[in-house]
Order: structure tokens, then sequence, then C-alpha cells
């Protein structure tokens, strides 16, 4: 349990350094909820994170390896000897194995399963046939389930079975005889009433269903909108696979708002901030090379003016403001773009305002720092004609990146591509080569005549 | 409520584009949850916003303005005439009048602090005392607040009279008699147990306590992680202020995120999809000028080589390439960073381990694509020297990107300067810098012997 302070990383960390600290460590991390151990271990690199994981209690070494991220776990899972990824596994549960199921080496998933008795199976069976971003695969069976047909005191007694530290369990899953998820009983809705009564007239049958195979980032996005603690999730006869909490909901938003942001540097949300140099070296090379084919495609735009550029070398000096003015412009809408994506609120019903609205932000803009550049480049080079050339050369970037700002990310959505990871790539792409062939374009017109 | 459906804006904004749907867009609005209504308000144009706005029952006007972006609220607001004010001002509760504080006129908030009983106001004063980021301030005093020696009976009657869509309201706050936060007593608990038996041994004194002046992100990671679904929010003598429900705390994580994510553009996350042009403009400008300045900065060093560019006109054409590499390999290294200082990972202890790690991965990108852009160079060119000083400069700047994407954000963070809205524009003003030196000076110095 935490107390009243925020969590303390830095301490934790410090101690993590200091072998004569370990217990006191690890007394820290076991006070901890698992979510905090987990942000806590990825803060320490790889060595002190290991030796401060095999410390803790094994319940809390499972809490902890569910709520790190990927990366930051794989990192644990690669020091373990065989003898304690069996013991690892053989505390945990199916919720956990789902979890962990593809860092698991094949041979210890096999053992895990091996010890599954007939009912945990089918249920992993069950998860397993939904995909890795659906609810059906997550549903946790962590929820007190009651026949439609009990009585009050049927309800109560199975409340008063709540450990201390139940989370989010307010309210029992009802269901009827063939299984199906009838509503919900809320332990504040049943206090004080006659034991003997029917269950039935208190189910609250109002609160939404989560489909199995809605994607995990719409579950969530519903039980966090909806006020309650946990909805059902159910398959498609309407049988209840298990629920999903506001605790999971809540993570699943902030990874997926974590993932949106890592995206814009071409990065991945469970990158690890330890990772080994040549693992991070391999994952961000890609990145890198990608980035590295538009530039040369700007260089290659550059180098058709290769003959106006000898002859009047300011242009090669005020060229990457061309460049640069059009690839913060256009970053800007796609960012508003983006966001305005994943809240699902860009329609194509407003397709053409926003792009007139972005339209008429670039030409203020655009027309506001082309006479600012157009002024200082005279004073600078005193060549009015300069001024000029890129003055009308902003104007122009600055357009089109509002233009493609608005367009590209919605054409990446309608390819199902993630506008946060592609996007500015493509963008600056565009306002390297538009900016450039303007700049040089106007250049070549009007100075080499 | 919510159905089980997602929330469909698309079919809604298109309702509230025809005059003769107006009703039917105002059934749809009302059976969703306030968030929902916000949401889909933020995607309409402003002109369909207001008038779907005003469509709605006033308890659902005020919910979809406390969960909307305060731009996208503020264009609500200014169509709004003082009669209009008045009226939504009336039907609010303190809680909202705290929220939507900043946006009202003067004149209307204190027609709206006239119309507040005593203890209203005084909990408004209180409110007030704390900051704008702090927790104490957005207490909500949505709670059940029993005293310490009250019996089992009294918890039950005060449960019971929960309104049926209460939220997050499965524990009482207990105080004592200097109204001093005592713990939490949850439903779940006191099901079944007599009547008459003292409350005082059924109360959680477990659950973690926010302080007042904690800031909101704190508290809202406090309440996230602890399981509970609310917990007390107290003032110094530790008098219970309000609580905070993980419903805020998740809303409080979702837009802390997103602001992450929109100041990497140098937006804020209030900006509003359809603010009006003008509006947007004015707001964008600045941050165009920030950019321009570290664009001329990068132009006056190119002009440092002029005499250089003259006779090698190369050098020109390849100089993108060597500062866009830099900034995308900075920029990796940046997000990372951002990221682990927004979740408090990055400790002074672990600086140098990070500090190590990002050059190594510097330096082995550096090399490859160093070898590739030489090689690709001379192929281009026909000249292995120009080859030789771009695949230098490229590991120079890349490894220069990498510790200025460690250090940078930490000394930011130090300085209380957000580094996701600062950290990119003087990363990548660095990197131009750098990378214009090294490639020209490195050209200089070989090519003009």
């Amino acid at each position: 349990m935490a107390d009243n302070q925020p969590l303390d990383i830095e301490d934790i960390v410090r101690d993590s350094f200091d072998e004569n600290e370990a217990e006191q460590l690890t007394d820290k991390l076991s006070q901890l909820e698992p979510e905090e151990i987990a942000i806590a271990l990825e803060a320490m690199p790889v060595e002190q994170r290991v030796s401060a994981w095999l410390g803790l209690h094994p319940d809390d070494q499972i809490g902890a390896l569910t709520h790190m991220r990927v990366d930051a776990r794989d990192n644990i899972f690669k020091q373990l000897d065989e003898q304690q990824l069996r013991t690892l596994v053989e505390g945990m549960e199916v919720d956990d194995l789902i979890e962990l199921l593809d860092e698991l080496p094949q041979r210890i998933y096999n053992y895990a399963c091996s010890r599954l008795d007939a009912s945990q199976r089918s249920w992993l069976e069950t998860a397993l046939t939904y995909d890795d971003d659906q609810c059906g695969r997550y549903a946790d069976h962590d929820l007190l389930i009651i026949n439609k047909n009990a009585k009050v005191r049927d309800a109560v007694r199975l409340f008063r079975k709540l450990a201390d530290d139940a989370e989010y369990q307010d309210a029992l899953f009802v269901i009827d005889r063939t299984g199906r998820y009838a509503g919900l009983v809320h332990a504040t809705q049943i206090l004080g009433l006659a034991s003997h009564l029917p269950l039935e007239n208190f189910i609250d049958t109002d609160a939404p269903i989560v489909d199995g195979t809605l994607e995990l980032d719409q579950g969530s996005d519903i039980v966090s909108r909806s006020g309650y603690t946990a909805l059902a999730v159910t398959d498609a006869e309407g049988k209840l696979l298990g629920r999903l909490s506001i605790g999971e909901a809540l993570e699943n938003v902030r990874r997926s708002l974590e993932s949106q942001f890592m995206h814009t540097a071409g990065l991945d949300e469970e990158e690890d901030l330890f990772a080994p140099v040549f693992d991070s070296a391999k994952r961000r090379a890609l990145w890198l090379g990608i980035n590295l084919l538009t530039a040369f495609l700007a260089a290659y735009t550059i180098g058709l003016f290769e003959a106006t550029l000898q002859q009047v070398v300011a242009l090669a000096v005020l060229m990457p403001i061309v460049a640069s003015m059009g690839g913060i412009a256009g970053s800007q809408t796609l960012t508003l773009m983006i966001r305005g994506l994943a809240l699902e609120q860009i329609t194509p019903k407003t397709y053409l305002m926003l792009f007139r609205k972005e339209l008429g932000v670039g030409a203020i803009n655009g027309v506001l720092w082309a006479l600012v550049i157009a002024a200082i480049t005279y004073l600078w080079f005193g060549d009015w004609i300069i001024g000029g050339i890129i003055g009308l050369a902003i104007v122009i970037n600055i357009v089109v990146a509002a233009i493609s700002g608005v367009f590209i990310p919605i054409w990446l959505e309608k390819l199902n591509i993630d506008p946060a990871l592609s996007g500015s790539v493509i963008l600056t792409t565009v306002t390297d080569v538009i900016g450039f062939f303007a700049f040089l374009g106007l250049g070549t017109l009007f100075l080499l005549a």
C-alpha cells in the first residue's frame, strides 16, 4: 500500500546501487503497488533491475513483470536461467500468462500450460481465439460471478469473501443459466435489504457491455467514460468472458497515448531506457535509414539547381530557412490532426472545413513570416530580389505544409498506417522538397535571367 | 448511458449539419456520458457545436462544458449572450464553477458567486487558496461523509440515499469530531453486519491520502495506482477537502499525456480543432517565430562558409543530410528522455549510464550511416574526399545529438522548463549548427587546401 507521499523513485534507484541496502530496497519495493514497482524497476539499469527484482516476493515479481514495458521486462527474462523461469511461471495465473505469452520461451510456456487445470486451460484457449489487440484476450477473471436466481443473502456472502485488497470489486457479475451475462449487482444497492429477497430485482442492466472483438483501446474508452469500475466482456453469444476494469482501462489509455508520443520519433512505447546498446542501435537504425532516404531526396532536389547555387551562393545560405519553416508549420497542423484522429473527431463531413481553416492559418502565417524573412534577407544581403524570392517561397511552402498536414494523416489513417509514426517523415519530405524546389526554382527564374 | 457500441462521432457530426435532424441529434447526445458529449461537440465546427449544445438539457450543457478542452469551450462561451450565460451559471455547482473560473466573464462569475449559499462559498474560498495545478483546488465534493462514531446502520442509510447513477461511490469518507479525515468504509465490508455495531471497527485506514498541495498530476498518479476508486484530499491539518476519484484521475492522466504530445509541435493541449482562423494563426505564429530564430542561426553558420560553397557546390547539395540525420538521431534520444522524466525514471544516479548508452547507440549508428552516406556520396559525386568529409561530419553530428538528447532535457527540467515543449527546438538548433559547421568546416579544411 502506498502512503501519502508521491513515489520516490530517485531514492529507490539510489538504494539499488548499494549492495548493503538490498534488504531495505526489497522492503521499500514491497510497500508499493505493482504498477509502481514496475516503474521503479524500469528506472534501474538492467543489472540493478534484475537483482532488485529477484529480491521480491514471487507475487510482486509477477505483478511487476505484467506491468512493465515489454522491453524492460524482456531484459529481466534474458538474465533468468531455466529453473528461475520455471519457478516463476508456476505461480502464474492465466491472466499473467496471457500478458507474458509473447516473451516466454516456448518450452517455458508449454511447461506453464501443462500445470493448468482443465478450467484454466479452457479459459486460456478461449482468450487466445481473440487477437492480441482485442478485449476478449485481456478480459480478466478476477471477478465475482453470481447466478440470476440467487437471493440477496448469496450476494452478501459472495461479497464478504473478498480479500481486503480486492481492487474495483464493488459489483457482482450476474449470469443466467446458460452463462449469458445479465447485468451487475452493486454492493451499495443491496445494503440493508432483507436476505431472502430475490436478487433479480436489483440487477443493473444499464451498464455498457464490452464486446470481446472490440479493440482494447475502444473497450478501455468505454470503461473509462462509463462511470463504472468494471464492465463485462462478452462473446458473440453474450456469454461472460471476463471483465475490463477501470484500472486496466487507465493503463491502456496511458499506453496508447504514450505510444502516440513515442511514435513521433519513430520509437516504440515498449522501448527500455536501459536497453543494451546494440539492441537499441539496431532498432533505431531503421528510422534513421528511412530518414536518410528523404534527406537524399531533398539533396537531389537541391542538386537540380547546382548551376544556380554556383552563381548565387546566398541561396545556399538561406535555403534551410524555407524548408524549416514549412516543416514546423506542417507539423503543427499534423499534430492537431493526429490528436483529432485518435479521438475520432475528424469526420468526412468536416475534412473541407478543417482544410480551409488550416489553409487560412497557413496563409496568414505564411504572409506574415514571409515579410519578416524578406526584410531580414534584404538587410543581410542587400538584395530585394532575393528577399522577394525567399518570401514567396515561404508562402508557398507554408501553404503546402497546411495542405499536407491535413491530408497526409487522413490518407494514412485510411490505409491503416499509424499517422503518428509515419506522418512526420512524409510531411517533412514534402516540405523539404517543395521548399527547396520553390526557393531554388524561383531563384533560377529571377536571378539567372 | 452509453450502450455497448463505441461512440459514433461521425454519425453525430453528420446530424449536426442537418437542421431537420436537430431533435434526433439532441436525443443521441443525451444518451451519452458528459465526456463523450464533450468529445462529440469538439468534433463539430463552432456554428454546429453551439446549436447542438444549446439543444442539450442544462445538466448536460454543464457536464459537456466541464469536460471540453478550454478553447473548444471558450468558442461556445463567446457565442452566448448575457442572459444565456446567467442562466447557465445558475445551475452550476461549486465544482463546475471552479473548473470554468478562468473563462467566465468577471461579472458572470460574480453573479454566480452571489447565488451560492454560505457553505458553498466557504468551499469555493478554500479551493481557491490552492494553486490551479494543485489537488486542493479540484477536490470534488461529490462524496459521502460519515462520522467516526456512527453505527453500521448510519452507514447503510447513507449509502442507500445514493442516486442510481452515482459514480465511484463505493466507500464512505470517515471524519472525526474535528473534521479530520480518518479513513474509508467500503460498502462491501459492511454488508451483512449487524446494524448496531460501531462503524469504527470497519474503517480502512490503509488508503493513501492526497495532500491538497500535491500537483494534480501526482495526485492523479496516486489515485490511479492505488486500486481505490477515490481517495481523500486533505489540507495541512488533515481536514477533508474533498475527494479525487479514479474518473478524474484518468482524465488528468489523459490530458497530461496529450499535452506532452501536443507540446512537441509547440501546440497547447487545449487547442480547438475548429478555432477561428485568426486566433489559431496568432497562437501558432510565436512558435514559427522561435523556429525562425534558430533557422537564421543555422543560415548564419552556413554563411560563414560562403567562399567554400562557391567553390564546391556539392557541399551545398549535401549539407541538409548532415543536419537532418543529427536532428532525427537526437530527437529519438530526446523523446526517450522526456518520457523517462515524465515518469520520474531519470535519476542523477543514472545520468552517466544513460549518457554512455546513448553515446554508444549514437556511435554505432553514426559510423554505420556515415559509411553508407560516404559510399552514396562517392557514387554521386565521384569524389572520395567529399565522401570522407560527409561521413566524418555525420559521426560528429550524431554523437553530438546523443549528448544533447540526454542533457538538454535534464537541464530544462532542472530549470522548470517543459522539455516536451522546448527540447526539440533547442536540440535541432544544436544539431543544425554543429552539422553545418562540422561539414562545411571540414570541407574548407580539406577541399580548399
